[in-house]
């Protein structure tokens, strides 16, 4: 079993979808990556929270056995994010971000982080992802990135020099189209890879995710659900459902990677079944193998 | 191997995309489902079509080794569509349809058609479709539908009572959700189930196709294509490859089923790459077994 390391944000997130409505509840890509990834191994996380921030989201990452000697406490407010989802959860409309003390987030890695074997680089600034990639003392086995429209946008350039850096890139169809400047998602798919990442994840929200790794396309589709209640934060869960199994396994070849993207898929389907990480604080190992068991059985060819 | 019967449409279609433009080439529902099944099992076709038909294009079915004696030609013009694509390619907008000899259509099938043990119901009026059933002298081993919207809006009741007497219904996901008056595709995947086909097959476009069997959820993606340059008729490919295989092996056991699935989503994915029946009219049987295998690999978990 391997560590992993996540650097990125820390929320209160303000959601509203046609099932219902949460105000100011734990959110951050650090936190749904660090949550889902604790079930599968050793996870420290680095990201920067204000002093209104409340002690039971610390205690639920604890709880989890997350480390969070790298959660910095700064002078102002928490993060705060306030988006808006429709009867097609594929879409979010973002109503307000607050920055606060994100805006002056530089990540700091303590010397025993410095050498994590595997590193996440949640969605924040490409140039704040490439300081914590300079951090690092030893070239860890597998960099995971993760990034947005935002970035994609704005910083195109510092985006560019990251993902030449990395292994992998967890990304969702829109944004890959957009990265690549190709609506055609399997172009584009191949034109991300040759920017850097010899993987490249592509979330489809309840269309599911498809894996291109060494110029091979695998597809996992998303868990059957009669009701999803709200999509906020499944591509981070993803995310650490996928990197923790591989740091767990401490392996990251072809088949490991094919598993990993399931086992992301199933955490991914526990987050959206309630608000914030209300479902997956009820969670159970067993839970787990239940779900990767029905996955199979959903794309199981050969009986 | 088993016989199959196709009845439905055989039509002129016009057809615009983003990668190119079509006039009145060979079209229409019971022509893609009988070419397309055609590569696996004996098919017989059963449609009308005008004294205008061409002749090269009932050459091109019978060489495939179609059985056109179903096929009537009545007083009149052949049946035309219109459509055009933009680079949504899930998306199709009919500019116009001329029913021609299509209105006046009766289907009369043989006595020997009337043993068919493998039955697929084209699209077209669910009160054509209950005649044919009413005709067949013996319950077929196997009978599956396809409908769309106009059907969904405009007969409804024709097409529960329809519904009620068939084991599988293809369909696509918007439709689908239009039929069972539910946004949810799970949800609405089980209520149609619950209107009498044990098997429901929804088709969705460049996500691929689900299968809900004994409420047990089956997933394939669409093949990885990097240009798709009409997808007019992929979902009566589809059918004719989930049918012809069906038909071919004589099977119809779960297994059975899901490669039928892939088959139908191989044949499809041939279908895309060019316009009307042009890719199929060069497809050899390795290019099919080799697409075959390649879905195989884009959703095998285990190696």
């Amino acid at each position: 079993m391997a560590e992993l390391l996540v650097v990125g944000s820390v929320a209160l997130d303000s959601v509203e979808t046609p099932f219902g409505k949460v105000r100011e509840v734990l959110g951050g890509s650090a936190t749904y990556f660090s949550y889902s990834a604790s079930f599968f191994t050793q996870v420290r996380l680095v990201a920067t929270v204000g002093e209104d921030f409340p002690e039971p989201h610390r205690r639920l990452l604890e709880d989890r056995g997350v480390d969070l000697h790298g959660l910095q406490t700064s002078k102002g407010k928490t993060f705060r994010w306030v988006g808006q989802y429709g009867y097609d959860l594929n879409e979010v409309k973002t109503l307000d971000t607050q920055l606060n003390v994100l805006a002056e987030f530089r990540p700091t890695l303590g010397e025993a982080l410095r050498r994590s074997p595997f590193l996440f680089l949640a969605n924040i600034d490409p140039q704040l992802q490439l300081d914590v990639l300079r951090q690092m003392k030893e070239p860890p086995r597998l960099v995971a990135l993760d990034t947005m429209n935002f970035w994609i946008q704005g910083k195109p350039e510092a985006l560019r020099r990251v993902l030449a850096k990395v292994d992998v890139i967890t990304i969702n169809d829109g944004e890959a189209r957009q990265l690549a400047s190709e609506p055609n998602l399997i172009r584009a798919a191949r034109a991300i890879a040759s920017m850097g990442p010899r993987t490249v994840v592509v979330k489809r929200g309840e269309y599911g995710a498809l894996m291109l790794a060494d110029d091979t396309f695998f597809f996992v589709p998303a868990y059957p659900l009669d009701s999803v209640y709200d999509p906020t934060g499944a591509g981070d869960t993803f995310a650490g459902g996928f990197m923790g199994y591989l740091a767990a396994q401490d392996r990251i070849d072809g088949p490991a990677m094919r598993r990993a993207v399931v086992y992301g898929s199933v955490m991914a389907s526990f987050t959206v079944e309630d608000f914030s990480l209300t479902r997956l604080t009820r969670l159970k190992p067993a839970d787990i193998a239940d779900r990767y068991a029905a996955f199979h059985d959903l794309i199981r060819l050969e009986p």
